[in-house]
């Protein structure tokens, strides 16, 4: 039930009593995980602490790192601080390489995690008026019955279509008013593309909000995402090992993602190091779930870059931090000629040149003893003459921006619209042809 | 929460209680339809009839039919009786031509479904200890949420895997221990192939229970699910215009479906003519939701054939009638040279035969003016010896065997085993050429 126009109470908790909860839980989670995951107590008893040590906040520097790989090891479920009939779900997410990490939810997660999808939604104005289209895959990933179950909750009219078959999407959203949608950046750029082939115009769809998650996107996206629907569009971070999306979410300020810190205690810690960082120092985002009861991760590596954006109340009036839209995951970074490269830079040059369209990807070979990166883009029909003089200028503008970000030289592809392979879900930018050799 | 051995206390009204809460309901429903959807009051109004002449359950068949192409021609929401902020779920049957069939819930009413659900499967021993993989697709399907919900709601782990990639279907079927699965009949035999390719022996599993639906299956195909998974099998029935599954559904006795009275009004009726037929008489099934919010349908033609067993007491206490397995889809059926052939008929034959293997396919042309029936059946591999001989002895066999049940001359193909398409959800099993012409 909403508390004013916030969906939970506990939003807007003063920052005293969130912080005596925020310890109360942290106790109860270490202690959860060392009575019961052999894992976290072996790792303790290692490392010489027991849940005694863990009295403040700040003592959760003493307790151990845990990783995606003690995730895989673990596989099926082996973190699991639950007899197994209190298990109501699982889900997974496979990876490129590996066993799959398992996640698992008592029924008071999956409670917990409703809650704080619904708390998102809420938060950008969805509402029981709204029809809410989910354009993600269900079954086994998070992002869809995550946001299936929520916006359900908040009472909106759920069109649970997953991914696929866009033309018909267009079509339901015409035809059921869809006024919300949920999706991964750059299927919502293929549907505006559909669109435009089939002769709808997006811009007068009744689309008023956007969800847009599963891949890091930038503001210049955020820019032709909006133009293209005419919509809102905020950013949408989580990852299944902290209960799937509802970790972070931006507010109607779309100004950084508040992070729900009543369940989620938030360090930001040098990738190299482990030290942690401070306040808008940029790290990678470590994670405590302060409320998992199947699955109590101690301080989990994210993989994620991003940073602290300090404490200030919020104009939305919650009392939770931000953090900065996640810059790289770490899964993606290349590492080219000792350079670590994010596709999400790359992205994020590439969407504020007006010449270049939607979709680009990035190529990776060895020359030699040389890597090299390729950056293929797609240019914008409308912007290219067609004449070699305006294509060498683009390409030049091009070149100059991407070296100007990410400090290496790069070559430039401009290949036409319609070139590139299009994506339903997290799209694949990275061609990797040095693993080949 | 459940009652002793059933989900809910309903289950075992006496007779009388069930008779007197359904009046109850059946007025309730036809008094929203006819105040709040144009299409019935004005249908309603052209027969004469006001909601003031339904005073007993007999008074139904003063009510209008509703038809498939009803539901098509209301699309999308033209049947709904609430306003479209009280919908809180879509689902749709896309069919094979013209507009879809659009279903509408309210939160009560996904309420009385997951419920209606979770009643048929505690009804078949699930419980929050076991381990229920759902093999079917999510999204705008209504198998895949609709048993999703309500396993979840028994507190059962649900591995929500949807369809395909069957060799990790498998692997997650022996990870996490599954011990009940929800699949189509036609995709848990083609599972038990794969695992014969992989070496898997399927009969060692911890399954115990199987959830069978979507297609009609036939006692023979119960014996080839219950033998290659050393489990129990039950046949679920349901249709998305009447929530989804969960309007009947065998119980430990496997004799016939009980169909959830409270919830459901049931008729037979002659296909032809309407007329409502007796008990133990074949003929199309009509139901009536007694409880639906968003669509409240009448007489609502559902295409299946079957009969109603009589209302003695069924030896697990339940007091809702039963009715038998459905016999043909009307959807499926198939008019050869006058003659209608459902190829649930031929499934029934063909399962009975131990040197035919698990999968067919049925063929119809037309030669001249004359249609022909050609039945492609698979072989099971350990009983064909190679012999000239043996492949005319079993070819005649089945030849002789379809005629019987189908009063028609039939060609049969035999053919090797894995010739024929796989399907991960509702087997296509029928190919008619005819249209082609
Ligand atoms: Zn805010
Ligand atoms: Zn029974």
């Amino acid at each position: 039930m909403p508390f004013g126009s916030y969906w939970q109470r506990e939003e807007i908790m003063p920052l005293n009593q969130l912080e005596e909860l925020r310890v109360k839980r942290l106790r109860w989670v270490v202690r959860r995980a060392y009575d019961n995951v052999p894992f976290y107590r072996k790792k303790m008893r290692e490392m010489g602490i027991t849940p005694h040590d863990i009295r403040r906040i700040d003592d959760v520097v003493k307790l151990p790192f845990t990783t995606k790989d003690d995730l895989r090891a673990n596989y099926p479920f082996g973190l699991v601080a639950v007899d197994k009939s209190e298990l109501v779900r699982i889900h997974m997410s496979s990876g490129t390489s590996g066993k799959p990490k398992v996640v698992a939810y008592t029924e008071r997660d999956l409670e917990n995690w409703i809650n704080m999808v619904a708390r998102c939604l809420y938060m950008i104005g969805v509402r029981k008026e709204d029809v809410f289209q989910n354009l993600v895959s269900y079954t086994l990933f998070t992002g869809g019955l995550g946001f299936h179950y929520a916006a359900e909750r908040i009472g909106a009219m759920v069109v649970p279509t997953g991914t696929g078959n866009t033309e018909k999407q267009l079509q339901y959203m015409v035809d059921f008013g869809t006024t919300a949608i949920h999706a991964t950046p750059s299927y919502a750029l293929r549907i505006k593309e559909v669109a435009e082939e089939k002769g709808i115009d997006t811009q007068n769809l009744p689309l008023r909000i956007g969800c847009f998650g599963a891949e890091p996107w930038s503001d210049n996206t955020r820019k032709r995402l909006e133009e293209a629907f005419d919509l809102k569009a905020f950013d949408s971070y989580g990852l299944s090992e902290m209960n799937g999306p509802g970790v972070a979410f931006e507010c109607e300020e779309q100004n950084g993602l508040h992070i729900w810190h009543d369940h989620y205690l938030v360090e930001i810690v040098d990738p190299e190091t482990g030290e942690q960082l401070g306040e808008g120092e940029k790290g990678e985002l470590v994670l405590t779930p302060l409320t998992k009861e199947a699955m109590p991760l101690l301080r989990y590596r994210t993989g994620d870059i991003t940073y602290l954006m300090g404490f200030d109340r919020c104009s939305c009036g919650r009392t939770h931090p931000k953090i900065h839209r996640i810059i790289g995951r770490a899964d993606d970074m290349i590492v080219v000629r000792g350079i670590n490269v994010y596709p999400s830079q790359i992205e994020h040059v590439l969407m504020n040149l007006p010449e270049v369209g939607d979709h680009f990807q990035v190529v990776i070979t060895r020359n030699g003893s040389l890597d090299e990166i390729t950056v293929r883009v797609e240019m914008r029909d409308e912007i290219f003459t067609g004449e070699l003089r305006d294509f060498s200028r683009i390409r030049n503008n091009v070149m100059r921006a991407l070296q100007k970000e990410l400090n290496i030289r790069v070559n430039v592809d401009l290949v036409e619209k319609g070139t590139l392979e299009r994506f339903e879900g997290k799209a694949k930018r990275v061609l990797d042809l040095r693993k080949e050799l």
